[in-house]
């Protein structure tokens, strides 16, 4: 079952959900993000784009940080990402001093997790079963392009 | 005075200086990067993009990695940057196994080399004086874009 959020951040998983969903009818991976603000407000959103742009770092995490464009409140920001972050998604949100992270779930891959929490960013884990669900989907269907995308030479 | 690189590698930071001096010459940051395959070949070239393309991912081995575009031989390659790269750049050469990262020069900055060599990468430093030099012009002459590179809100 799913963890309860706080409604802004429910509504921005609800949101980067939408995303991953988004991915996937385009023939790319189900992963989404946002970016939310202290307000609580969706400053920007994401979705990973290896597929539709032929990039390798076009996670959904980092897609929503291009998005977002140029800033400088990352501090006071929240990233949600619907799966575990990568170590590339994790360094950016170090590199950012982003404080927060909310994880949709980490049953189907855990990522950097040890390194946010080595340095101190609060993680709030959601355990989303449509999240969940996305992923299950991603490694029974596709399962290759999802070796590609962490880096494994399947 | 630099460190001798085996002549691939000298040729490989060479071509990410210049990258670095083309960023410069258009307004933005000095940061080249290249990315050499197993036989010594350049796959491509890349160099910080913030100001060019209003981004917050395309740090020098981001927009070299992008470049590269779909490939799976990550983890027979060497990472060439002018710059100790941050953690962001860090997590994308963790992410896709990247063995051996080539550092220009970290006087002027220290990323995430402590984590790199965690992880079992090996690290060459070139500690290149050009690669000073345009880092140390950077600091002076764009100090509050620099500060934006790395993540922190002067």
């Amino acid at each position: 079952m799913s963890n309860p959020l706080p409604p802004a951040l429910r509504a921005a998983l609800d949101a980067a959900i939408e995303q991953a969903r988004k991915s996937w009818d385009e023939g790319g991976i189900p992963i989404g993000s946002a970016l939310v603000d202290a307000k609580g407000t969706i400053v920007s959103l994401g979705h990973n784009r290896r597929v539709q742009k032929g990039s390798g770092i076009l996670h959904a995490e980092m897609d929503c940080m291009h998005n977002a464009g140029r800033r400088r409140d990352w501090s006071r920001m929240t990233l949600v990402s619907t799966l575990s972050p990568c170590p590339m998604c994790t360094g950016m949100a170090l590199l950012y001093r982003i404080p927060r992270v909310v994880i949709g779930e980490n049953k189907t891959f855990v990522g950097a997790e040890d390194w946010m929490r080595h340095k101190g960013v609060e993680i709030i884990y959601a355990n989303d079963d449509t999240c969940v669900e996305l992923m299950e989907r991603m490694k029974r269907e596709r399962a290759s392009l999802w070796n590609e995308d962490i880096g494994i030479d399947d």
